[in-house]
């Protein structure tokens, strides 16, 4: 299914389905894969199929072309300068769906690997901060730029300061330059650096993994994870003990662990 | 002192005291030191005696035989599910005692260290990320299997996402892979990687530093450290200061400040 | 300007302005720089005096002599155990200014870049964790080693314990031990090591690329920064997008986007 077809372009963004993994492909190369208005919502429409969508076990996030993304859409955003509210609406509007965006990713039941070659800049690096895994090609480049042009990457900075320590994140946001691709897995930005031209490769080998495990598991453990951490201690314990007698009882942790004992492969129920 | 000693087995967890360090090892080596009822309820037993015991002012974990430990005893669990509510009661109250016992180790007054050999995984991950310091021969491997046999690993994960970056602890909870020693080093699990065999040396070592400190000024700011990380930035100061001042008035303080300005060393009191 | 000029010293703080960047140097180097009452003082009034300072855009916190800064000053506070409190409100009042200096820099709408050279201690080493941004040489050396002398480094943990991970902060604050430069900038204390006697140098750097931004947006997304990192997710994007809006209306993001499509250099107005 390729979502947002226009008659005058090819589609903004591909999906193609195999074993369980929908890889999701940008695809404005020329124009540097801008989170335009079409793009975003081509994510959110594909974010919202796929979350309803049992046969996706894992989503890859790749991009066409020598630059994985380079954020908003700078053209588009200054056009409506011209609306009577200085664009103000369209401002807020297009702010707005992109950061809903980046929660669809987090709250997606299947985990989101970013496969990264060439640059991801602004939002196109909080794209990748805000999947859950990510591969990077040796020669990518991560930056969040906007000090250059007056623009801070402030909604970049809550993805960024997630992952990132804090003197990191502040170093990336205040001098805005271009971080190489082993630079970000020091930082904790990136989980696995791959040779050039091999993200793609190395995002869907996590995502076999993933797939291989029972969806139902993968979507409780993945929503834990986001649910827990923004509590103290004890809320973190008792929620996350919770949650797992639930999982104990549910039919995929029970033929698991009888696999298990029995040494035999398990077989997964649907999600 | 020996807990939990059954008429039929030798303990399973051994405590043994020297210069102020109390060493617990895991004894279960044939069954990969699992934390079955019967280690849970000794290791809440003992911790419960080490925080009451004036003599001990580090304690250092280590296991015996070639496991660290492999988390739940899963055939213990699985008997369960032949209960009339299918193991609900029974695993709300183990997953209850494990988390439990996970949080004594961040309240006990003496810092906890893992000596860690061989492999620590699923709960035996998580009770390593609980505490305080740890140090592991080179050839220690940790993970998070669940995923495998379909349950996934919940409650390790507040302990792991409290050590580990957002995309580091993902990767071990979503792909359950084994992760060395250096790896687990670099991630921010482990503080100290030594030659293979010598991880419970270089936990007494550090265990050795700490018991020639003050065991007031230990527990009060071992306490502190953990309230504080779970204020905003000006809460914590407030707390933190005002924890400071009473450090300040409190006897060591003054001897130790004073043995400091004196050039001579300081005479501790009892905590 | 020189701040807090008493008649029979040299000034306690320098601040030499150029450029757009106030290097305030600590100038006691004989005494170990120690944030002693004088030194909060007049850390206090120049920051507050830079703050309303449009011409500043970013400062370099550096030291003179071959000690950074070895923290509070214990003559000066053991003093105070005569008075007839035993120094409980004058221990209150130093250390509440000391937390107020800390959170000064982080409220600062200028950056903060530490230039660090020697070793820095106990608070010492709180203010460069306190730093938005840190540049060491490559022999300096960090720790909170007030567990030697029974004064758990309790203030200096609230901003130790929000840039490292949670056991190389425990690591520092239970052991006491002096951390390399290196050690300290792979643990997230420090974002770049230079050759030694460089560290100024190279805050500089930091700081002209600073300089070279608009000052309003440098402001904006500093303050946002630490704001969000408090904040659930949603309401991080909620308020980040806020902001983000505002500051796409504001007149540096129409210059800075305007002179970007336009291909030529951005003029910034006064912040």
């Amino acid at each position: 299914m390729n979502a947002h077809i226009r008659p005058d372009a090819a589609p903004v963004l591909l999906r193609q389905d195999a074993d369980g993994i929908a890889t999701l492909t940008l695809n404005r190369p020329q124009a540097r894969n801008p989170l335009s208005e079409a793009m975003l919502a081509a994510l959110a429409e594909n974010f919202a199929a796929i979350a309803a969508d049992r046969s996706v076990r894992a989503v890859v996030l790749a991009a066409a072309g020598p630059v994985f993304s380079a954020g908003h859409d700078l053209k588009e955003m200054s056009a409506r300068r011209a609306d009577p509210d200085r664009g103000r609406a369209y401002f807020a509007d297009i702010l707005g769906r992109c950061s809903r965006v980046m929660q669809q990713i987090t709250a997606l039941p299947q985990p989101v690997i970013a496969a990264v070659e060439g640059t991801a800049t602004a939002a196109g690096c909080q794209i990748v901060a805000s999947c859950d895994l990510a591969v990077a090609g040796e020669d990518a480049r991560f930056s969040t730029p906007g000090v250059h042009i007056g623009l801070f990457c402030s909604t970049p900075m809550v993805a960024l300061s997630r992952n990132l320590s804090a003197k990191h994140a502040m170093e990336m946001l205040l001098l805005g330059e271009m971080v190489p691709a082993r630079e970000a897995a020091r930082m904790g930005l990136v989980n696995r650096i791959v040779p050039a031209g091999e993200a793609l490769a190395g995002a869907r080998a996590f995502a076999a993994i993933i797939a291989s495990k029972s969806a139902a598991t993968i979507k409780t453990g993945k929503r834990t994870f986001y649910e827990q951490r923004e509590m103290g201690l004890k809320a973190a314990y008792d929620h996350a003990s919770a949650v797992m007698v639930e999982n104990m009882l549910a039919r995929d942790a029970e033929e698991g662990i009888g696999a298990f004992i029995e040494k035999r492969p398990p077989v997964w129920g649907q999600s």
